[in-house]
C-alpha cells in the first residue's frame, strides 16, 4: 500500500495520521485492475511497480486509504485515478461487496499480510478498466500480466507484504486461477 | 421464467424437455438488468411485462435455461439479447458468482419460489445494461423502475412465482433497498 | 451502533477517540445473530432493544468497533459476547467475507445509513448463535424474531439509523425474505 | 465427481440419466469439507481418494448430483453423509450462496474443469464438519490436509479434472492460501 499524504483541509495531517496509525485500524481499499474480454472474462491483471513501505521495489496493487466522509466506491475511483491516471475508465460493480477483506498487521505472522506502518483493513475489489492505464504519482511502471504470469513463482516473488496472495485470491474469485 | 423452446439440433426437443422436466432440476439463469450511474450505483431496475407459465400477465425478470455445452455467462448474454434485444450492451462481471441461487419448485411452499412446470435452479445475476433495451420475443413491455418503485407493494404485487423476492434480494445485494 | 468506550491501555482514550471520529472513517462490525435449524436455514433473527446514539430507544444489531491489532473475526466474537453474553456460542463462518459493507455517515442522506457521531464503515456478518443469548452491558432486552416479524413495518419502524435495511439485506442474503 | 446411480423410484433410471447427460447441463454440488478452530479459521481441508470417471485414482472433493425436488442444501448434506458417513456433522451456512460455480465440460479446454461423462454445473460450498469423517461407498481413503499441503504441487498433481483449482479457490475464499 502506498503512502497517502492527503493534505486537503479537514482531513488528517501527516502527524495526526501517524498518531492514529498507532491506535486505530485504518480503512483501505485494495484494487486489482483487470482487462476483460467482451464476455467479462479476465484476460489480464494490472500490477504497479513501486517503492513499498518496507523499502523494497515491488509489484503492487492499487491501494490507499478511505478518507473521512468519503464513500468506499469513491475511494476506489480516486485511487485508480491517482495511480493509473484519469483515462483508466474503471467500471465499478453495482454491489459494494468486496471479494475479500485483507487484514494487514505490523506483525507479519498474524495473517501473513504485512504493513510495517499500521494495522490496515483493506476492502478488496476487482475492477475492470477499459481505458489507458499509465503509472502516475510515484509508481515506476504499470504492466498488464496474464493470469498465468501473475500466478507464476517469479511474479509472486516480486510482491511483498503478502500481496501475491491477494492477487491469487482475486484470480480465484474471477475463475482465472491457472 | 419464460418458455424456452430452443429448437437447435443437438439440444432437447420439446417432448424430451418435458420429460426431463419431470425428472431433473433444470439449470436456469435469472437476470436483473440495471442502469447504473458513473460510479456504478444502481439507479433503475428493468422489468419485463409478460405472459407467465401460471397464465398471469406479470412483471418478470429476464430468465431462461442454460443449454447443453453452454457456459453460464453465455446463457446470461443470450437471454438478455433474446428478451431485450441485441443493443442492450450487457456488462457481465468478471466473477462467475451469482448473487443468489433461486430454487423454484412445482410445489409453491418449499421455498416460496414457484414454477408450475418444473424444478428449476436459477443462478441470479445483476447485470448493468448501458444500451437500448426493448422487449422482444413475446414480452409485452419493458420498463426501467427506480429501486423505490420496485420495492413498492404495488409493483411487488405485479410479480408472480416469488420473483418479487428475487428483485428485493437484488436490491439488497447492490445496497439499493429503500 | 453502541458506545464502545474501551479503556484497555494502548487503545484510544475517549478524548482521542472523539478526535479520530472527526477525521477518519472508523471500522466497525455489524452482526446479525440468527438461530438456524439443523439444515442451516434461518428460523429467527436476534435484535437488541437499546438506547441509541440518537437518543431513541430502538431495536438494534450487535455492533461495535474493531480495535487496533484486533482481527475482524475476533471483534465479531468480542461484540457478541459483550452484548449477548459468553454463552451465546457464535459460530463464525470460515470465510472472512462480509455479506455487505454498511457505510454510516453523520449526514443521513449520503447512504441512508446514519450515525450522528461519526463516519463508520461496518463489515456486516450473519452469525448463527446456538447458545443462550442474554442482553448485557446496557441493552434493555434481546428478542428472537421470525424473518416475517423482522420484515414487518412495525418492527422496521422500531429501528433507527437505517438498520432496518441492514436486517432486510441480511434476510435477503440468507434467502429468508418473506 | 463420483458416479451417482440413484435408484429411488421417481428419479432418473441409469439409462435415462445417460440420455439426459447428452442433452442438458446436470446440476451438481461440490463440497470442500473443512476443520475449523474455535474462531472459525480453517485448519484442515478434507480430500477423498477415489476412482474417478477418467479411470485414475485421485484425490477428490465430495461431489454429486442434485436430485429432482431436492433442495440444494439437502443435496449437500446427502452427499456429505454418503461420502463421509452420518457422523460427519456438517454445519451448513445460513446463506445459499456458493463460493463459486464450477462448470465441468466434456471438452477439457472450455474452462479447464473436465468431466468426460457430461456437462455438469456444480455449486461449490466450503462446509465445516465437526464430527467423524470416514470414507464410505467406494472411496478408498479420506484425509485431512493442511492448507499448505493442499496447495502443494505434490497434492495438486494428485487431483484430476481441474479439482485442484477448486480447492485453491476454496482456500482463497476462506483466506487460507499459503
Amino acid at each position: 500500500m502506498n503512502m497517502d499524504l492527503d493534505a486537503r483541509p479537514g482531513w488528517l495531517s501527516s502527524g495526526d495520521l501517524e498518531s492514529a496509525r498507532e491506535r486505530l485500524p485504518i480503512l483501505y481499499v485494495d484494487v486489482v485492475p483487470v482487462r476483460v474480454d467482451n464476455r467479462g472474462l479476465v484476460t489480464h491483471v494490472g500490477l504497479l511497480l513501486r517503492a513499498m513501505p518496507d523499502g523494497s521495489i515491488s509489484r503492487a496493487l492499487v491501494s490507499g486509504r478511505v478518507l473521512y466522509a468519503e464513500r468506499v466506491r469513491d475511494a476506489v475511483v480516486r485511487h485508480i485515478e491517482k495511480d493509473l491516471g484519469t483515462l483508466a475508465l474503471p467500471r465499478l460493480a453495482p454491489s459494494p461487496h468486496p471479494f475479500t477483506v485483507n487484514e494487514y498487521f505490523p506483525d507479519p505472522v498474524v495473517t501473513g499480510l504485512h504493513d510495517p506502518r499500521q494495522h490496515a483493513v483493506a476492502l478488496a475489489f476487482v475492477v475492470p478498466c477499459d481505458g489507458t492505464c499509465e503509472p502516475s504519482q510515484g509508481a515506476l511502471e504499470f504492466s498488464w500480466l496474464t493470469p498465468a504470469e501473475c500466478a507464476s513463482e517469479a511474479v509472486r516473488a516480486e510482491m511483498t507484504g503478502g500481496q501475491d496472495r491477494v492477487v491469487m485470491a482475486a484470480l480465484a474469485h474471477v475463475g482465472a486461477l491457472p
